[in-house]
This record gives C-alpha cells, structure tokens and sequence, in this order.
C-alpha cells in the first residue's frame, strides 16, 4: 500500500509516525510543496496511492476520480469540510480523523486572543513598533459578556477554562446541547442574534458547513457593539471576509482574531486593519496535539493496511451533515 | 485643601473619583500635559499643593524641597520605586497606596501574554501584517515549565491561573515564602539561576528595588534556553534593556513581552525586534482595576483632608527596602 502524506509539517517534531510507517515497510511521499495543495495539484499527485493522510486541501469528487488506487482517507484534524464524504461513501473509500486531539491547543490559544482583544495587546504591540504609545483601556474577562458559538469539543474547553478567571456573563448558542453546563456560574443559553447584540467577545467553535458557510456577514457583524471583537479559530468562510474588512475599515469592532481564511495562505484586505489581529491557521500548532494527531492518524492508516478495526471512523452524523446541506 | 493629580488619564471611564473631589468642595488639577511628568516638570508644577495623587513620576527630594506646603501623597497603584520614601518621612509627608487594585488586571494580562509568546502569536501577526505566512509550532501552557520570580500579590494570582490549563512544571523564587503554595500541584521553589536555566518562559513579579534593579542582564539572559522566554509587567529597569536587545538581536530566545520600560513612553532598540512584544505600561489598565485604583487613592486623600484615619499607608517594610537598599 503506498500513503500520500499531504499535511505539512508532518513527522517534523516527532519522527515517530514516519518511523512507525517505515518500519512496517510502508511506502510514503510527503507533499513535497510545502504548502496546502490545490484540487489540481492533488489530483496530479493522488493517482497511484492508496492512503491520503489528509490536511485540509480539497479531497473532491474530482481528486478521487483520479485516485483509482484511493481506499482511505486519514484526516489529520477534526474538520470534514475539505472532504466530500458522499463521493467518498459512493466509491467505498473510508474516512477516518482524529476528533479529540487539536482540542487543547486550540482551546488554549483562543483564551490567549480573548485576553489580547479585550486588553488591544495586539494594537498596542504594533503601534509601539512604529514608535507609537498610547495606553489602552481594556476590560477583565470577568467583567465581560462572552459569547461561544458552537459547543463541541473545542468549544466546551474554551467554556471550562474561562470560567478560571472569575465568572463572566456567558453567553452560549449550539444546535444541539449534549454537554452538561450545570457546573458553569452565570451562563445563558440564548439565540445567536442575542449573542451578537451583546457580547463584548464572540468566539465561534463550527465546522464550516452549508449552514455555517457565511453565518456572519455585514448584517450579523452590525448587529454587535462597536466596542466588542470577534474570534475565529474554527474554519475560514463562517465569517463573510470581505463584510470584515467592511466594517472593520469603517471604524467598527475594537478587534478581531482571525486564524483561518477562505483562501490559505491568507493575504487579502485584512492585512490592512491594525486591529484584526491575524495568525496563520496555528489553532492545532502546539507540538504536543499536533505529534498525537499524526500518530492517531498513521495508527489508523496502519489498522487499515493491517485489516484491523478502524477506531477513528467518521460517525453517520458528519455524512448526514453534508447529505442534508446542514 | 489643594490636590495636584498627576496620573493620567484619570477619571477618564469613571468620574466618581472626581466627582467626590468636588462634592467636598476640593479643588484639584489635573496634570494638563497628559503625559508622565520629569522630575524637573513635576517640581515646577507641585509648588502650592497640599496633596498628590500621584502615578509612577518621580517624587524625589528635589521634588519635595519644591513643595512647601506637601502633607501627603496618594499613590494610584503599588509600586514605590518613584516615591523617595525617605525623604517623604523626614519632612512628615504621609504616603499610601493600593497595592491590592491592580492585580487582577496585571495578572490576567500576564496569562495573556504567556500564550502569546508559547504560541508566537505576536510574531505570526506582525508578519501576516507583512504579508508572510508562516506556522509556528507552540506549547501549551500544562507542557511547559513556567518560572515566576517574585510571589506577591500578582506572583500569586498569575500562579492560581496558569493552574487551571492543567499542570506546568511551576519554578518558584522569592525573598519570603509566605504564601500557602501547597494547593498548586508540581510547583518547586528554586534558585533564580535554576529558573533562568530551565524556564520555557520566565514571567517577573517584583518591585523596582536597588536588588532587582539590573537584575537581568546579559549574563543571565544567556543562561537562558534559546528558545525561551521572558515576561515583564513589573517595572521597567529590573531586566536591561539594552542587554536584552543585544541577546535577542542576535538570535536568542524565541520571545519576549515587555510593558514596563526605564523611560516612558518607551522609544528604544526592542521596536527592532519583531518577536519582542511591547505594551505601553498596560499592565493595570483594565476599566475595573484602574477605577478601583483611583477611587481608592481619593478617599485616601479625602480621609487625610477629613483628619480620618489612613486605610492604605504605605508599611515599615517598603521604607526598610529603601533604607537598607534591599
């Protein structure tokens, strides 16, 4: 069986999933770019392998057309919105990921970016570059509203460690509560609209999908205080980039944090707004949950080399997601 | 009663500080030049006033023998390297503070500030600013050892924090230990040279005192890890400024945050250094923390006008660190 490896850094801090390839025998390539491939080049490169272990590049009905060999497909990550999972059931492909293991540095960085917006670290930090000092008022997390979009895996941790720093007004919106909040002081769940109205930080843990693609645009990104931010380390296209930009370039929101885009590597209008503070899609980035998601996702190319039970399978959920254009 | 008020901004988000002053028929000035006053600055404009209330500008003897009718100063904050505390006793000048305000607000941002630098987050930012791209591998805070050096009110609360993103190898230094630690799990109390030496990132808590002014030159800054980092929200002077550009500029350390500087505003060498964060002394500038400050250190003033007694005097041990040079 010969595995494409299209996730880049793969095996750079830790060697141990390429050693445990190669000492199975397995024969592997690297994407051998550097960066996220487009459909065409990985169409191009796909043809005669039987394993993707997959970054977030487009995985279309296309590329597998051109991927005779194509049997499973191992997302290092969480996210299935680059994966075509009905094309991929309709010519028998597996799809496995790796759910649990960018939770914690994702999470971790988001409280970082709450504090930096509500302290303007990030403003502050350019202008003093550029011989600029000014003092900026901010507020505490604890004397803010917060509002969180999506309470999954990531989203729930983010809710977990917040509450360390004193209670804030919470704010919470999901399609489905599963998680026990009882243990969580002075949290409300309410609709979204209510959450743009009143937060002074909204944060969005979502997979992009139909229904999430372009959730807030100029008139979600309006309806906020002027003095609030927003943050968005979930998937490029929740937020419309462009309605930022707008809104932003007019004076609007004190901040934003924005570590995923629509196009990647990102170098669009965005870059012009002082106070968007940007970050290249560096939620998973700690050393630590990036190593454990490429062994879980090797692991589990090699159970599937070796005919084992997969443990990382994508559930029905996700396939029903895409199915219904939820 | 005349009260000269050089801090600024103040009463700038809440106007209760002044409207006290005026209730009781105070008259005040506030430093009209909306900058840090010189020493020079603060001489010539202190000349008639009975009161300060007063920021981190130097109030030095120079300054007293300036101010014939001076009875009291009312710092908005907690350090006291700008006060000649002495010279204050001699001439029967009463000196209080409020140690207690601003550490809430310092040791949130502090927290910040740490995952910023694990995570390269400023750096990222700056270049996407530029239009380069590039992923930074991190750390997460529970995969780390973290180095406090100093455990005082906002050593502690900086410790109580980092505990809730799990548990860091905690490096701990301090003249006295007189705090309970034993409720914060793998925390050791070591010497400085160990926390140089095995810190990922080093975070200070201290007071500007003839001991730690100059603490932290070349010399221990390359004992350093290369790829470790350093925190200063205490007061400018305790690490060099300029030994720390030099070791940086060079290639070593992967970060720094720095809020406090030798002379503010700050204008030196580390605007060069793109992975060197700079804030403009905004350590206690939350809306909260900062108000709780200045409505502290009016009643303070208006309890002396009143002939009350002091709430906030400033104890024997700060004097003793200036008498003995501590």
């Amino acid at each position: 069986m010969k595995v494409l490896i299209t996730t880049v850094p793969f095996g750079d801090k830790n060697r141990l999933p390429l050693d445990t390839l190669e000492e199975a025998g397995v024969e592997y390539l690297i994407n051998p770019t550097g960066k996220k491939l487009t459909e065409d080049q990985l169409a191009d490169m796909v043809t005669d392998f039987d394993i993707i272990i997959a970054g977030t590049e487009p995985i279309t009905e296309y590329v597998m057309s051109r991927a005779e060999n194509l049997k499973m497909i191992s997302r290092v990550g969480i996210g299935l919105d680059s994966v075509d999972l009905l094309a991929a059931e309709k010519r028998g492909i597996k799809v496995s990921y790796t759910p649990d293991a960018p939770s914690p540095a994702v999470s971790e960085l988001t409280i970082g970016m709450i504090i930096t917006l509500l302290r303007s670290v990030h403003l502050s930090n350019m202008q003093m570059h550029k011989g600029m000092w000014n003092r900026y008022f901010g507020k505490r997390i604890s004397n803010t509203t917060i509002g969180i979009i999506g309470l999954g895996r990531i989203g729930m941790k983010v809710l977990n460690q917040i509450s360390a720093f004193g209670t804030p007004r919470l704010l919470v919106n999901d399609l489905n509560y599963n998680h026990d909040l009882s243990h969580i002081p002075n949290i409300d769940i309410v609709s979204k609209e209510k959450i743009y109205k009143e937060a002074d930080v909204i944060s969005l843990h979502l997979p992009l999908t139909a229904t999430t693609k372009n959730m807030i645009c100029r008139k979600e990104l309006e309806m906020m205080k002027s003095d609030s931010s927003i943050i968005n380390t979930s998937r490029g296209g929740i937020i419309n980039e462009k309605d930022l930009f707008d809104v932003m370039k007019k004076g609007h929101l004190s901040g934003a944090a924005i570590d995923v885009f629509d196009n990647e590597p990102y170098s669009g209008d965005l870059l012009e707004i002082e106070r968007c503070l940007l970050t290249a899609h560096m939620g998973s980035m700690s050393i630590d949950c990036r190593t454990q998601m490429e062994i879980e996702a090797t692991e589990e190319a090699m159970r599937f080399i070796a005919g084992k039970p997969l443990e990382g399978e994508v559930p029905d959920e996700e396939y029903a997601v895409q199915r219904e254009g939820l």
